[in-house]
């Protein structure tokens, strides 16, 4: 008989909501290969549907019964999926192509700071913006310059894993691009935080020694995460192979990461970050194969997840042009996706190594997601930015996760560099 | 850096909880079977070890933050198990074995009913029961003999499976028992609802007709699931095949469960009986081998999770013998526990078919579970229970859980039919 009836989010709910999502996924996947589109897209097209604006099937907000379970495996799910994406990458690899993750990273971010900073005063000055204290106008529009700096890197490791482009050293540049702006992204958010702290309450604010722990904590953390794993990983996984308990492997595979993903956000960094360095770790062992093998079903359950749930949580309705406060928002929207798209597709030009495919660079740095929305909601919470500016940095965002997967196919299928050749390293 | 700081139960302490689930299951099971025990002994125990009432390490009652999303979690790896037996299993072998199925069902309701009936009224006559209503008596009486009727065959089916004993007949008597059982328990449940009702409003309570209807659905669920499912499984299959995304054909599987589990519960059904009817229908496709090949990592990552979430409920406060309030308690759990082993044990005794090993069939229907702690939640919320027999009944619930496992390793030893002989059908 069915359990559980005192419970807020009744079980059958859960196991019709969780059906739902996996059979979307795979067929609106499938329609998107169809058009020649990546399948994630599809995805992100069903969770849309699937969500509370729309057919409102599965609880898409926070509040709503469920949202909290739905969150949570869409985190492992992105988890699995950065850790995946570890287990195939070489760390040598890694290392080789850092200095060009780098100049992409610190161009990625410093161009749409600047642009999105001018911007937001451009705004102001044409009365755009409108209602805000001026004397906050320099601290809104560097909020909202650290707002479009962070990539987010889900969606372009999905599209390059579905393509099959892991291998190409356009895929490591990104990646590894991926792990220094988060570092530079939490550097900024501790300035930003520092300011804002101290225009508010006039206190000290952020301190030179205070964005020093900061960025020491986060690269001392990758070190030790990377140098410590080795050691240990090989002995420990060769012991865990000789338990003969069903599925010992694999559970302490995904466990590893799992703990990665802890201690990454325990120092401030996204858990993907250290999902992605305990799958570098893991694939020095001799049981990545298996691994990989076993992984692979557990990870075409719980990705899914993640991407319906980036989709849900899309409004459609602020895309509706008759209601007259949605049109400043969707002109603000608008210039500011422009900004967040060109900002970071010109990091892909400050790559000097030769025969390297620019257009995937900058197209694959272009999705902001959930990092982006962090700081959003840090310029909201603290009343920096107004529910206006919010909800058009939240329109951006959305723009540039729908937007990467189309034009990422698009840029492999230029004859231009490396990838279009499917030169795997 | 570390997203959704807001929510109520923080992603980094879902991600740790989460790898320690993983972790220590894997470790007590192996250390379990060391000891000569099945697994999941160790895995209840690890589940104990990291609850409330130990260390605390996972949320592990109603109301705690991320209860409820391990919780779903579990349930989702208990459905999952069933799934998964039910693609091992025959159905003409299920439906041969249907009538000594139905003789070990009624025989292990009736027993225990009337045993736990007369138990009770011998509790209050010598005292042990105090500060009751001497008029509610019969009905105290009647909803404990209820609690104690029904099977919950996780456990068991965990056991067979890790045994490799999913082939004998005692396993496919025991799997049918478990859904005719569950009906049963389903038309008892509507009874001592109606007769609570009754005795509460003077009402009409239940009548025929109502209990007939339940029944009716109850059945006919299973009917058609089975026969609508044979029908449609084989085409819709042979068309996912086709499907080229990633992971179609397991994300179908399992959605196909999870639907049946849902349909399952709608009629008032356990969602694992459903989940058990999904996986006899597929069964039958050509894609069975793929599909249960695929669904064994899966089934590896959700299932332990259920284990845990059934050990980690166990107060063992409640065992304390120096709280003075215990001890009522215990001595009433301890009857009532050897009340819920006698009157399973003989079930094994009603199957008439020669060369069957009756104590593995009776050891094997002793775990009570859930749905007999849904008895004593609607006895308790109708304050027909004391808080004291409440906690009594749970007490006698965990009991049957833990004992089942070591119980039937031993039955199996013994050389009395062919399980032990390791005769598949």
């Amino acid at each position: 008989m069915s359990l559980e009836e005192a419970g807020h989010y009744p079980v059958e709910k859960f196991l019709i909501a969780f059906a739902l999502i996996l059979v979307s996924a795979k067929i609106f996947g499938a329609l998107a290969e169809r058009i020649k589109q990546p399948a994630v897209l599809g995805e992100l097209v069903a969770g849309v549907i699937l969500g509370g604006s729309v057919l409102a099937l599965i609880p898409s907000s926070d509040g709503m019964a469920g949202f909290q379970t739905f969150h949570l495996l869409a985190e492992i799910g992105v988890v699995i999926l950065l850790f995946e994406i570890g287990l195939e990458t070489n760390l040598a690899d890694m290392v080789k192509v850092g200095p060009a993750s780098a100049m992409v990273a610190i161009v990625g971010v410093a161009v749409p700071f600047v642009l999105g900073f001018a911007g937001v005063l451009a705004f102001e000055k044409y009365g755009l913006i409108q209602g805000v204290d001026p004397s906050m106008m320099t601290l809104i529009a560097i909020t909202a310059g650290a707002t479009l700096t962070a990539t987010s890197v889900g969606i372009t490791a999905r599209v390059l894993s579905d393509m099959n482009k892991l291998g190409t050293p356009e895929a490591k540049i990104i990646l590894g691009a991926a792990v220094i702006d988060d570092v530079l992204g939490l550097i900024i958010l501790g300035v930003v935080s520092g300011l804002i702290e101290a225009a508010r309450s006039g206190g000290a604010g952020i301190t030179a020694a205070g964005v020093l722990i900061i960025t020491l904590k986060a690269f001392g953390f990758l070190l030790a995460a990377i140098v410590i794993g080795n050691i240990v990983a090989s002995r420990l996984f060769n012991l865990i192979n000789k338990m003969r308990v069903r599925g010992a492997l694999l559970l302490f595979a995904l466990s590893f990461a799992l703990v990665f993903a802890y201690l990454a956000s325990l120092v401030g960094l996204a858990p993907i970050v250290g999902a992605f360095a305990a799958g570098l770790v893991l694939a020095r062992t001799n049981q990545v194969n298996i691994i990989e093998e076993r992984l692979k079903p557990v990870a075409d359950v719980f990705t899914p997840i993640f991407f319906i749930m980036v989709g849900a949580a899309v409004d459609i309705r602020v895309f509706n042009p008759f209601v007259r406060a949605n049109i400043p928002i969707l002109m603000i929207a608008g210039v500011l996706f422009i900004i967040a798209v060109v900002g970071k597709f010109v990091s892909g030009w400050a790559v000097f190594q030769k025969g390297i495919n620019r257009f995937v660079i900058g197209f694959g740095m272009i999705p902001r997601g959930e990092v982006g929305l962090i700081f959003a909601q840090v310029g909201l919470a603290y009343g920096v930015f107004s529910s206006q500016l919010f909800s058009a940095m939240t329109v951006m965002v959305m723009l540039t996760t729908f937007v990467a997967p189309p034009l990422l196919k698009i840029a492999f299928a230029r004859n231009g560099g490396q990838a279009s050749e499917g030169g795997y390293v």
